[in-house]
């Protein structure tokens, strides 16, 4: 898509650390990496977001996913990762382009889990009572 | 397996908020919510981590993800989702039984990313040379 910062990386219009690709897949470290070896996999087949993908493709994606994340982890010596994927801008989606966080983790690393939503919690019966009707 | 809670509640020996199920799926209320709607999708069939699914299961296992997210969203009136999976104890995996957190999102609801690691990107480029080489 033309004006997709994605496509361009795809394309060669715009530089990235390429640490894999594929005639249908590419991955790079992320711009802004929460962790040493982040890195983002992303079908060259452009797609707005995960959402959207054919359940096929969302499946063949997956297991590149899978791939990459425990070579990843090996090459770095990580101890474990954490996958992580945005769908709409308010969840933090930034780019318009499906795409997968790989983020490999170590020992002390600092990085904590989002914290229980109190109000959430006190709420999931009612939400239940939403999601099974 | 025997110690396992998920397997547990598979079972129906522990209790669980079911959201979804069928023969190989189970998708529940996560006890520790982080956004209205937060759920738990694992595979009937017991494997610990995401690293040590057959690409088929995890194919299979994303495209359930996939679908119920769209059904959780809609039906919560959210926003956006995003998708999380814990590989491994450090990545915060707290039962060895491997499951994806859909969680759904909203209009200010304060749940913010890990932010960048200034260390990891200042360390892009030995990282690079570590992951292509």
């Amino acid at each position: 898509m033309e004006n997709c910062i994605f496509c361009k990386i795809i394309k060669g219009e715009l530089p990235a650390q390429r640490v894999y690709e594929d005639d249908n897949y590419l991955a790079f470290l992320s711009i802004g990496p929460v962790s040493q070896g982040h890195t983002v996999v992303i079908p060259k087949k452009h797609t707005a977001t995960f959402a959207e993908l054919e359940p096929k493709d969302a499946a063949d994606l997956i297991c590149v996913v899978q791939t990459l994340a425990k070579e990843i982890v090996a090459k770095l010596d990580a101890k474990a990762f954490n996958l992580g994927l945005n769908n709409g801008e308010l969840a933090g989606q930034v780019v318009p382009h499906v795409h997968w966080h790989i983020m490999p983790r170590y020992q002390d690393d600092g990085l904590v889990h989002w914290h229980v939503n109190e109000e959430a919690k006190n709420k999931m019966d009612e939400v239940l009572a939403k999601l099974v009707n």
